[in-house]
């Protein structure tokens, strides 16, 4: 198992869980990398649209932050009602479920599942996307480049909650700071320059064109811009994840990373307005992100520079870590209402949920190569499905208020309320205005989700009536199974299964399947020697041996004809087929044993030869 | 199983495994690709390193060519020998192994499994490479596009060895009539011209240049031309596919490839000459490979000229099929003898060798993935392995005919002792002018596989020795294993298998793993009426519930536990532990259930409590 320990980590026992949870400084890079990556591309994306109006779009830049960062506010109240009210975790799914009932519940996890993968696979991309832009040598291997990235992050998140949040403090940290400080020196230059800084790396002109904005320009621009938003909720959502007192930390984590995200985004507002700072047209020649420009402007293209866009780079692939933290914790309690595979319940070695980690892995690694690694085209989509989710999470919310009362309920009610009529209002406006470019993804998977959820639930429900019964055991007329065991030669293994059959029952059965002559009359003197005469002699009834030809040295048809030919002359028996396996002491013998056990039982149940049980004898290898 | 049949198509019997085989026509696309295939690229990887000659180049290609072709020829002749030595496959690895020895087998075994790795990334990336020049808007999608054309050669390989074959008859015999065509159009218009035609569309200018060519540019040049002749050892290698009388059919086959590829080689290098078409340099503007130009030289840029284009790209991308189709059988050999874990020699539900397929799909869609879908600068290694299989191969049917004698054996020896003395002295040549390009990786990456070889034949060897015994059969002290079930709740499963217990033995311990005290409380009641008393009322000692309380739901630990104090109060005792298993009517069901099961197997087995065995007890969903 060494090679399993060096990558995953050793084994976590139940009772570390306590260490495994986190406090502010770790939960701010664990849950909040994703909000504050946002602020890389949320302003890039919204100055993108307003590329046409030339200088004329520059006005237009803080009006629609203002705009934005009221809303992140008035979303930041409402989240932070939600974790006191959930603190086992308010997810979406949870909030919307029990309040507004369970296909609300699921329609908000339908939009935040596609959301966490897009997450992944755009965080990556993007980080991706401009790491090749600033070395374009490392071009052709962008999608190379993203798979690893990715590969990583689900071995890191597969080794554990807390290692995950660690490995990802240093970048985090270095983005805030160095941005924070970049913010900060061109604010105190525009203020000593009297309003108009001279950049130290002027920004590319903005061509003076003299098209006015049309309010459908104008509401896309915000529909994008929105895509800051993104990830605001992951907080509520992994509130379990703190150490206690949970909700304390949880809402310290959150009102931090809020009061980071608006600072930011007020900051390159501002900034990108006193240096005349506007988008580029991205995927052609000369393009240069915001963030970028904003750097180079402020403090020019010394050390500095490399280091905020390097930390700006991290943050962005990294961000896709928030979807890792939150992705399978959603799938968890999904499934433990039974709409998903009840596997997405269970915890693997490091007491994650490796099923969640490596289905969001294989789904978001999908999206990458389907795209090529290049998924700008992604970005507006997250819009929809975290402003779906914001929705109804604040919607629960306020009937939550509504039900419970208490003291502040009205005052509750009214914040909640506000957070998603707005959350609301902006849903229907990115809606609308991203329809054309990929919404309508959205609204085609969305429902297919939907379709899955009730398709598992519907198979758990008809299993549950098929077994569901208040018979008691019918304990007569019981009678041992007729055995059957697949032989190939003499050695110990054979031996310990024929003994082990001795133990279960009288009437045994040994196949097996020769190539040839020779071998076959040499096996029937040592069974004669070694099985027939000691049972004899310890006046017990011997086990037959059965000889099948097959030239093909098949083993599967054989031994199903065997079954099938026992079952027909014994109708009221259980046939057990005892199959020995070998159990390695070391992990790659997995690979160089073990297969035919699974096969065999694999072919026997799904034969659908009812009646067969299957016994597996692990032989233990030393070496 | 409907969605497997749809991809994979139904499963076969052995006894259609006659249908399976191939006649002359189905062979040479499924044998033939690679060979035909490395046509397009080989004359190209020549002319590339003669750019600098400028038109100086021009007159080495017909020496160079000449060479090859010869070369070739030398390779033919040997080659229809070792197909008649070794009607059931004479892969290099057989025919080395038997004549030279293991080692020598092994070693052209790694070089030919390096080489199929290769062969397959190699020509879906030279196809989709050609296909994205032509359409430069489908550029970030080039890996994307590659790793589609791998998932569908994979798909259609685990169908069957036929339907692969059959899947490619269209492009190959495009590709073949209209390449021979263009051919015959440009030799003919140069005959009728007098030796100078006016080619429909310009080739790009050659710089006239006024560098002497020296011998290292003109070895570098030999070797890498000797990329053409890759794929030749694919029909020896796969006599066994073939219709009987196969060695008559592979023989006819060989033939018609060799002879295509040398016509072709020939046409190729002088056409160049006559047209003066040079190489451009890959991966710049203004690229065009030489067998556009000469398409388009020859026959303008009609509609002809992209029949011909697009065979060649088809062709390229589905040469990759040859080491489909040879791969697996090659591991299939190589695992019989012990030196690969044995699952390599089991067949799928389709008589192909499933295993080998899907190693090869990783491995080769792995260096698609490491080289971002681009790797020209794979094509030269090609050649390494190639010509290491050849030498060896050929060194070996030396060794055959020495050995076995008979009336031509000496003529037959001086034709296969040519063949390896040519392929021998290319082999140092190719390894000495591309060492630094590459052909080191090769160094590496052959002696890691013969390692890898013989870890396993140790490996199954010490298996071997630790499983032998002549002991017979110890039938004294029998007594019924103590039966260990882990139990949910009260259902027909948990009844059914409780019965299946009393059936074994009537010591009989039931598990249950409990969340609260309520359910707690249920299930005692439940247990004393539906299973103590109808058991006592039988006659029979019941079975005992043991109740564990554990509140993260965790089942592995506790289990066990309890298996540890069953060993520890039953010392000489085996512990079954039964468990009951879903077994589903659909495929999807897999993944809704079943897995329990097989983890508590596999957890019991690792943690190395001997004396366990499991009894998997199926319950068969009807819906």
């Amino acid at each position: 198992m060494a090679l399993t320990d060096l990558l995953f980590g050793r084994r976590l026992a139940t009772d570390e869980e306590g260490e495994q949870r986190v406090g502010v400084l770790t939960g701010i890079p664990m849950l909040g990398l994703d909000a504050l990556g946002s602020s890389a591309y949320g302003p890039e994306a919204a100055l993108t649209l307003l590329i046409p109006l030339g200088t004329a779009g520059l006005g237009y830049i803080g009006p629609i932050s203002t705009l934005i960062i009221i809303l992140l506010l008035v979303v930041y109240f409402s989240y932070r009602q939600t974790i006191a009210a959930y603190p086992h975790g308010g997810g979406s799914y949870t909030v919307a479920k029990e309040n507004l009932g369970t296909p609300a519940g699921l329609f908000a996890a339908a939009a935040l599942m596609l959301d966490y993968v897009l997450v992944v696979a755009v965080g990556i991309s993007a980080g991706i996307g401009a790491l090749v832009s600033a070395l374009p040598v490392l071009q052709p291997y962008t999608l190379a480049l993203c798979l690893s990235i990715l590969a990583l992050i689900t071995v890191v998140n597969l080794r554990g909650v807390r290692e995950s949040g660690l490995a990802f403090v240093a970048p985090t940290y270095v983005f805030i700071i160095s941005l924070l400080t970049v913010l900060a020196i061109g604010v105190a230059k525009t203020l000593l320059a009297g309003g108009h800084p001279t950049p130290v790396t002027a920004p590319p002109r903005i061509p003076t064109e003299v098209t006015t904005a049309s309010l459908w320009v104008l509401m896309r621009a915000f529909a994008n811009g929105c895509t800051a938003m993104t990830g605001v909720e992951a907080v509520s959502n992994g509130v379990s994840a703190f150490r206690e007192p949970s909700v304390v930390f949880a809402r310290r984590t959150l009102t931090i990373i809020i009061v980071l995200l608006a600072v930011m985004l007020a900051g390159i507002a501002f900034l990108s307005r006193v240096y005349a700072i506007g988008a580029t047209e991205p995927g052609q020649v000369g393009y240069q992100s915001i963030l970028s420009q904003l750097v180079a402007a402020v403090v020019g293209r010394g050390l500095f520079y490399y280091i905020t866009i390097g930390s700006v780079l991290a943050v962005l692939a990294l961000s896709a870590n928030t979807g890792f933290a939150d992705f399978p914790r959603l799938c968890r309690v999904i499934a433990q209402d039974g709409f998903l595979p009840s596997a997405f319940a269970h915890r693997g070695r490091r007491l994650v949920y490796s099923h969640g980690i490596i289905v969001l892995a294989v789904l978001s690694g999908g999206l990458l190569i389907a795209f090529g690694g290049i998924t700008d085209h992604l970005i507006p989509l997250f819009a929809v499905g975290a402003f779906l989710a914001f929705t109804l999470s604040q919607a629960g919310m306020v009937e939550h208020w509504r039900r419970t009362g208490g003291p502040n309920a009205r005052r509750s009610m009214v914040v909640n309320g506000a957070g998603a009529s707005c959350t609301g209002v902006t849903l229907v406006v990115v809606l609308v205005s991203k329809f054309h470019e990929g919404a309508w993804i959205m609204v085609l998977l969305v429902p297919a989700l939907l379709a899955l959820f009730v398709g598992v639930h519907n198979h758990y429900l008809t299993v549950g009536r098929q077994v569901a019964t208040d018979e008691p055991l019918d304990a007569v007329n019981l009678v041992p199974p007729i055995v059957l065991i697949p032989l190939r030669g003499w050695s110990r293994v054979s031996r310990k299964a024929l003994r082990f059959a001795l133990q279960l029952s009288h009437e045994i059965y040994a196949l097996h399947i020769a190539d040839d002559e020779r071998t076959l009359v040499e096996l029937e003197d040592t069974w004669n020697q070694r099985v027939r005469e000691p049972v004899l002699a310890a006046g017990l009834s011997p086990p037959k041996l059965i000889v099948i030809t097959s030239p093909y040295r098949r083993l599967y048809a054989p031994l199903l004809e065997t079954v099938q030919e026992l079952q027909h002359s014994h109708p009221d028996r259980d046939i057990a087929v005892i199959v020995p396996e070998f159990v390695g002491s070391r992990w790659y013998h997995f690979l160089l044993h073990n297969q035919t056990g699974t096969l065999i039982k694999a072919y026997l149940f799904f034969s659908g030869r009812r009646r067969v049980v299957v016994i597996n004898v692990p032989w233990y290898l030393s070496a």
